[in-house]
């Protein structure tokens, strides 16, 4: 892990101490961000962390600093640690305050950790993985990327525990998203994600594969799709800023399709990468 | 505060200090209690660590001690702290591991943090209070208490900047909760109050509540009631470990009835009171 940056400065990692009354950690108070790191280059960084404002926002939480100063500590962090490939896990609480659920009265200064980690780039011709459908259990501000992860931390349990890579949660039979990603399906040549609304959050590698089928002439279209739906597709795949784009092939124990990555997948794949060695150089 | 029992043992709060990759602080994974504390005696207390041991079940958590065990270190902390009116309030997380959402695959041991804090009985007879609705945008879960409470904050930052006690919240026009709290109404004599589901947090002052009604011939049902239901009810009231049984009189801007305390919610204060005094001796 290597340094980490606790409120600002650079820190080894014994240094820090969290408080029992940070808000983060008896409320869940706080957002969070994981930022892909390949070449010692943040990938779609100012996507990220627009998106931390974003969160802060809907919480009425206060973020410290500019982007443009969260920006120039990841780099300092990214440089002490001397990170190749790998990711940026950042997160920023309410602070800290004697326990009452409504918001500290007094002025209290929000909390932010920051730290590295190896993560190796695994190609980007990614094989197939399994997933299971669960329930999704969550709450109706899933559009908030929050430390408030639980519903998403029984999903992800149940798929490991099926010997799967990953939970597809559903709503009454309408697929959500995946316990850490989103999930998308193709049609006849088109593919179908759950638009952006409080369901779902708006992963930015989902965004980019969006922008991705636009600028290539891949036919897509934002809408909710049902278990069964899936199930009966050509393809299905999720993304996530740790698995990229990869296929699902199986689900439930059943095969999707042939059971093998299909080709509007290993298309965007091919794209998603092309566009990880344009920001970031040379992955592989 | 005090002394604080951090994992086990004693400690004076200095010497405290949470790891950044504490379950709890990246997840919320984790589940508390507060227990009330009259004349320095916990006061029912079992049932609060038997929610606590149903809880941790319901995430799949193990809990490395024994009601009697946390008993023996809560009365230790009491001494110690030498608390007479006041709360206890404890947390237990999934432990310290490499952030990633399924469960740790090596054997962590749960983080264990419990303190005390002074809060005086103001009185059994408490004076009415406003409360706003808001919409409940909880997850499917309320029945676990857990450290996820971005929705509870959330409402109740609401009800404190309109100016009132607590937020009441609803699904769809159908009445769950209130913010930290369980809300019954009262109508022709018979008290309603949302039936202990997923829905909600079940009380353990609601479950007293519900005993005394039993007891002392006040006739109630545990049966969902609606928002326009509670505007047009006799007495509205609201139950908690902090609030005790404390009577709703303003929703919304609108007088509840007359717009004072009810004869059956004045009752349930009596009778609450005499079971404090009961358990823990004379409160005041």
């Amino acid at each position: 892990m290597g340094k980490i940056i606790f409120n600002g400065d650079l820190k080894s990692r014994s240094e820090v101490k969290v408080d029992i009354e940070d808000r983060g950690y008896q409320f869940g108070d706080g957002v969070y961000e994981v930022i892909r790191v390949y070449n010692g280059e943040l990938f779609t960084e100012d996507m990220h962390l627009n998106r931390l404002i974003d969160s802060a926002k809907l919480i009425q939480m206060k973020v410290p600093f500019t982007i443009a100063e969260i920006k120039n500590r990841m780099k300092e962090l990214i440089a002490e640690n001397q990170l190749k490939d790998g990711i940026v896990y950042m997160q920023l609480t309410r602070g800290v305050s004697a326990r009452t659920h409504s918001f500290p009265t007094a002025e209290v200064e929000p909390a932010f950790v920051a730290y590295t980690k190896e993560m190796p780039y695994t190609g980007k011709m990614k094989p197939g993985v399994n997933a299971v459908t669960t329930d999704d259990i969550r709450w109706l501000r899933c559009n908030i990327k929050s430390l408030n992860l639980l519903g998403n931390i029984m999903a992800k349990q149940q798929a490991v525990e099926a010997g799967c890579d990953e939970a597809i949660q559903h709503r009454d039979g309408t697929v959500t998203e995946g316990s850490s990603s989103n999930v998308s399906i193709v049609v006849d040549g088109q593919l179908k994600t759950h638009p952006a609304t409080n369901l779902i959050l708006n992963g930015i590698t989902r965004q980019v594969m969006l922008k991705l089928c636009a600028d290539h002439g891949i036919p897509y279209v934002e809408e909710a799709f049902t278990v069964e739906d899936m199930m009966a597709a050509d393809e299905v795949l999720y993304t996530s800023t740790s698995v990229e784009v990869t296929p699902i092939i199986n689900i439930d124990g059943q095969s999707i399709a042939a059971g093998e990555p299909g080709p509007i997948t290993q298309r965007l794949q091919k794209l998603f990468s092309e566009e990880i060695e344009k920001q970031c150089g040379s992955v592989k």
